[in-house]
């Protein structure tokens, strides 16, 4: 092979070190070329590149003490370093460096979600996975000027070829050397080059603070893609085109190449990027891929595009997607709910929208099963019963907060009030939650909480929901120790959300903050209540509790007395 | 440079492909060497080897559409690929093939444990990290004959360098192959070749079962070791000796040197072992590392080690190991409970010790400190303030059970029941819990628990506890829905503890399982009763229940009289 990365004739280089004793300080070493040589022409070439007497005898092992024999001589490598011995369990009179490499197996990628995206008890993580396709969508869209899009399609068709599973976005695109930057895994935009040249190297820039951190920097760590596409799949079609380019770039990522490589000795780490002309799917030849006909001639008079496209599909994923489309879409209308329905969320009161407040951002998804089956469609933004809608329109009225940790993270909150109305508590169930059990029932009925033993605060960071962190409570806000002008109940009738910039950390598979409750209990951590906009320079837990006593006069519409019996003691005997 | 893996004279060869337009399908590619060009030759060569006619104008491009000039050709790198077009924006009229190289990036490594090992609020994480080198230990020293040495210590005395983590064992110590594959992330034990031959190639062998599954083998997925040492410190580097060889092998990674080696565009997962006799530290010359001297000169008449030495440890790290000394330690004793007290548990009532449950692991922790602080030491089994020496130890009867899973998944578990005695509840308090706040204590009261809420079964995987996931409860053991022959408050009365296999999976960081609950919840998995190590084939629920009554009856000892007085329901108005 004489190709770019081959050298002109071909090499079998071993090292080998004189370890014999009674020998100067350091090793004499050398790297001896033995491609061509059999075993005795090796054994004398030994010999005279170390001048060993011929009345002397000696021995070549590995550096682990195998000596080596005619067989082990055919099994030698490129590379390989052998010591020079008097005998095989002699001791080395002087240390040897032996050269090894140590690349990561590609189960680094391959294997990457597989152990990560465990939910609890395995239930809802395939959402998870979506979500960090989605996030790349909207990090590559957030300067789109009109409608970002992103679509996903689950081309469940038969007649259309395998199973895949496609996410597109009408986003910045990626030129080739972003494109093998994507590959590359914890390759994160801290430490990213973007180009070839030194005039392309623009650092990362954190974009400015904007409400809520809804700033679509949903990426960090360099990982999510590859983790996400591994864990729905078993090869990925990364197909994008940059603004400003007329080329389309595709790279295929797959176990399966990954395992031919491994086989053949090939490099693992390396492939192809096809460049081509707009709508061209001359290249796929592969019957079992022909959907792919139909995405590409949809490239044609796009200005840029990512679609990644995912096949090999686990099948217990394909059951899942059909039979619960539900809810996982649900889970990704939660997840993304203020990037969907804008600043305010889905206010369905709203008489007026604010046009600040309403979102470009349409992530629609779709179902495409075999005729006769109808596809099925969902706009994310169509979807109102996710739990934030549910908060949102129970909610009377808002109490908003504001804090900042001294390296500059920064959070902002919203409570909401449910009222007691006339006969019933309105704070939201969740409509899918596991019915409680009968005790369940009772526990929240003892403690008269509406809220139950639900945390109050979901969290966002960077607008995007963190599924498994919740906060319960804040000491301002936290059920009361003596009874005081507020029942006590009205304590359990507020819901809350938190919403972080990315000072906050959270972890590689963003399903949990990191420290986030710590953080915001220090107590070097500064409450600020805000009305209209500005900070209030009051005592938040005054503020706190003056709203929450407004609103139980003002919204609780039935306030039914309760006869307190008393807390019922075991006489200890 | 013409080293072992360098060729003989130097390259700079660029791909070129001709993409000018009405040309034949397949663009023509041409691999052209540069060294030595200049711009201009450059030019000259290119219209040669693709025959321009001189009236004929050209352009040439990255395939990031980059036209080069005179500065970036400068620029341009040993395996770049180039179009050669007609003008910058002219359509491509076949596709290109560009090789790209996509190697993980060394935060793969260093940040591998960084956004995992998470704990509770980032509290308590730094005792997993180290848990992830005492699982190694243990792996390592499983056919030891004699006792299983794991000796941690805290170099924290200035006086001998730097500050300091050794984790060292007396294991089987690995060969220079195995030290090589230790540092391949990712690269586990069901995919791992241990030699350079063939006839070396030994798959993993699966232990056959032992009781509780404590069979040492801890190590699944070929990340733990390099998560944890980049988790607690920079730089770490590995002393090795295997049985029956006289040599030592060592080996640095360190951040440090990923990035020289990033800077100076060196193979980044490329590096030296060095092998030398035992004993020999004269490589150590930095003053800093003085401490290695003594460390290497204990290795003397080791037959095999391995010393694990972690330097560049965050100051914080320092602060939480010395300060909360007894903390870490007892969840170290915790999460190795069965290992260091045998089958059966640190039962310190037992009047005799069955041999075949004593335990031979030593885990030896000591914190040296400069002089005049006294070093502190303890061995792990001293500690007896741990949660299952406590469950244990306040237990008066247990039930022993047993489950099995179609995909030869097992799990033993033992209940342990606390009795009522005289005027309190002996189920055990966690010491170090944070104190129960005044609201939390009265719902226990009112729910008639000793346990609370907290969940039954705390959960051991390959005899190794899983810290982050508990089962409540199971069917047969639930609070009863009606009150039957035992008085309910007893079923709040026992502990429990579960015993998988690994064919039970666990995540990445072992600090979760991945699907426990679901599948023992699973109708299909059978639990049958063990009594003297025998299986009965009687349905578990009637067995639980008989014991919980002889239990109550025969334990409790004062069983006070509480009236029911009758739940207090609202009077919906
Ligand atoms: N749809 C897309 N459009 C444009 N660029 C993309 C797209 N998806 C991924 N990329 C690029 O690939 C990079 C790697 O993506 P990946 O999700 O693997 O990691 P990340 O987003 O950088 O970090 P994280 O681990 O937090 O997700 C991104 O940073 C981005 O530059
Ligand atoms: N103390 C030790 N003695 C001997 N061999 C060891 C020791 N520590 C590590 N090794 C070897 O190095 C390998 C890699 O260790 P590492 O902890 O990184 O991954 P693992 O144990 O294979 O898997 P896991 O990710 O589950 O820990 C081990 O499988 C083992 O072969
Ligand atoms: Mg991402
Ligand atoms: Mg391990």
């Amino acid at each position: 092979k004489n190709g770019v990365n081959g050298s002109d004739k071909p090499h079998k280089r071993v090292v080998v070190f004189d370890c014999r004793p009674e020998r100067d300080v350091d090793a004499t070493e050398r790297v001896l070329d033995i491609n061509g040589l059999d075993f005795n022409d090796f054994l004398q070439f030994v010999s005279k590149e170390f001048a060993i007497p011929s009345n002397e005898t000696f021995v070549l092992t590995t550096t682990d003490r195998k000596g080596i024999d005619l067989d082990r001589y055919e099994e030698l490598q490129q590379g390989n370093t052998l010591h020079l011995l008097q005998s095989e369990d002699q001791t080395l009179p002087a240390a040897t460096k032996e050269h090894i490499v140590f690349l990561p197996h590609y189960d680094t990628l391959v294997q990457s979600g597989m152990y990560e995206y465990y939910a609890s008890e395995g239930q809802k993580s395939l959402p998870y996975a979506f979500a960090e396709l989605i996030d790349n969508a909207l990090s590559a869209t957030s300067h789109n000027t009109g409608v970002r899009t992103i679509d996903i399609r689950l081309l469940f068709d038969e007649s259309l070829g395998k199973h895949a599973v496609v996410i597109m976005d009408n986003g910045c695109g990626m030129t080739s050397k972003q494109l093998n930057n994507w590959a590359v895994y914890r390759l994160s935009k801290f430490s990213r080059e973007t180009g070839t040249f030194s005039s392309d190297h623009a650092g990362y820039v954190r974009p400015d603070p904007v409400p809520r951190s809804l700033n679509s920097d949903i990426s960090y760590f360099g990982v999510g893609g590859k983790q996400a596409v591994f864990y729905i799949g078993q090869s990925t079609r990364m197909i994008t085109k940059p603004a400003g380019s007329p080329d389309v770039h595709e790279l295929i990522i797959s176990k399966e190449e990954f395992e031919r490589k491994e086989r053949n000795k090939e490099d693992i780490y390396s492939g192809f990027i096809r460049n081509r002309k707009m709508g061209d799917s001359s290249h796929v030849s592969d019957d079992e891929e022909r959907f792919l006909h139909g995405l590409i001639s949809e490239e044609v008079g796009k200005d840029s595009f990512t679609a990644v496209v995912v096949t090999g599909v686990q099948p217990e994923h394909i059951t899942f997607l059909k039979q619960d489309f539900h809810l996982w879409t649900r889970e990704l209308a939660h997840l993304y709910h203020y990037y969907i329905h804008g600043l305010n969320g889905n206010d369905m009161k709203a008489s007026y929208r604010n046009s600040d407040c309403v979102s470009n951002i349409d992530i629609q998804i779709s179902l495409l099963e075999k005729f006769p089956k109808i596809p099925r469609m969902v706009n994310l933004r169509e979807i109102d019963n996710d739990m934030q809608t549910l908060y949102i329109n129970a909610s009377a009225d808002t109490f908003e907060f504001k804090a900042c940790t001294d390296n500059e993270g920064t959070v902002e909150g919203v409570l909401r009030y449910h009222p007691f109305l006339y006969d019933r508590e309105t704070y939201p169930e969740d409509p899918y939650a596991i019915q409680a059990t009968e005790e369940d029932d009772e526990d929240s009925i003892v403690l008269n909480q509406a809220r139950g033993k639900r945390p109050i605060f979901e969290c966002f960071w960077n607008g995007r929901l963190i599924p498994y962190t919740t906060v319960s409570e804040f000491d301002w806000c936290a059920w009361p120790k003596k009874t005081g002008t507020v029942p006590a109940e009205c304590y359990s009738r507020f819901s809350g959300a938190l919403f972080t910039n990315d000072r906050f950390q959270v972890s590689t598979n963003k399903l949990t903050f990191m420290d986030l409750e710590l953080q915001l209990k220090n107590k070097e951590t500064l409450f600020t209540r805000i009305v209209n906009g500005q900070e209030q320079r009051v005592k938040i837990q005054k503020e706190f509790h003056q709203w929450l006593k407004t609103c139980h006069e003002k919204w609780d519409k039935q306030v039914k007395f309760r006869g307190f019996k008393g807390t019922i003691k075991r006489t200890d005997v």
